[in-house]
């Protein structure tokens, strides 16, 4: 082919297709199977849209979407790690870098960058529009476990100290979501979804 | 709950969940199973920030991805309706537009119209940013047939000219997305995926 610049693009876009078969820990709302990282990755892009106003700092909302959009592909080499597990920080991180240069280095070399530079913004929660996205990434799976009253955090034996621990980071991002998901917790707990 | 806006938009949140349900004829590229509407959402949004630079008139990008992010909604009522398929359009047209009013209404009035505008634009090719969100919906199928050696194509009885006078409309937004897709068309005629 000609065009070596719309071949590479084009070779990523059939590469990430196989974030579709990276399975999570959450459930789907309906409670009949795992969802996988593409369906969490566009729940989160329309979440950002739509709850913007949120953001207790100014955000720019393109670079959010981008952010949510692109902050699982690690995944397709490094697989999913449950929140709740303990695999040493360290050790994930690491696969996932490696998973990160292999990945976007199949794009053209500014492509390459600008993907790699908001994946490392979203994972080191740098930036207002990074630490929304980081908020949007809590508050999804815990709806998902509220409608599925608490199906993968009683699967585990997830209690509500280890929910509030790993969510209240919300709070960096937007009060208003952070209230609403302790509004949630609590009343997991008090529907027995989640124990105290 | 006291903020009702809010309430609003994670009631319509939590309803989107469902379009990880709604099956489409494409296959995933590694052939083992069908693909549903979120994941195909979720591969049109990263190729719109990928493929940006190949439409012919200048986009705004933010309202591309919004659009293809929400441009099947209407299908978690409505239905997958194939596009070779021979659904008289007056009847898809009908039953797309019920399901706008219906799903799009959970949100606060604000929200609704923004994205009853967008699915509209949509729908109507109306500006440069439908026509190359529709043209990136025409290529990703593509591109799936071709990675699974034509395997909805084949399933269907689909024949190149049918996939020609398909996808055709790419050029409308696009000549390098269409010179590529011509490529691919004809490649898979070569590979016997696709009969001439």
């Amino acid at each position: 082919m000609r065009n070596n610049r719309l071949q590479q693009q084009i070779e990523f876009i059939i590469e990430i297709d196989k974030l579709k078969q990276v399975y999570r820990q959450s459930i789907l709302m309906d409670g009949t199977r795992r969802e996988n990282d593409a369906e969490h990755s566009w729940h989160l892009a329309l979440m950002s849209i739509l709850l913007e106003e949120y953001s207790q700092e100014k955000i720019d909302l393109l670079r959010v979407v981008k952010m949510v959009l692109i902050h699982d592909l690690v995944e397709i080499d490094a697989g999913d790690t449950y929140c709740y597990e303990g695999t040493p920080y360290k050790e994930k991180l690491e696969r996932e870098k490696k998973a990160a240069d292999r990945l976007f280095s199949i794009l053209p070399p500014d492509q390459m960058e600008e993907l790699q530079a908001l994946w490392e913004e979203f994972e080191k929660r740098a930036t207002p529009e990074a630490r929304f996205a980081a908020a949007l990434d809590r508050l999804q799976p815990l709806l998902h476990n509220y409608k599925t009253k608490g199906e993968s955090w009683k699967k585990h034996g997830v209690t509500s100290d280890k929910v509030i621990e790993r969510n209240k980071s919300i709070i960096e991002a937007s009060k208003t979501l952070w209230d609403y998901a302790e509004t949630i917790i609590k009343d997991s707990i008090k529907k027995g979804y989640l124990p105290a």
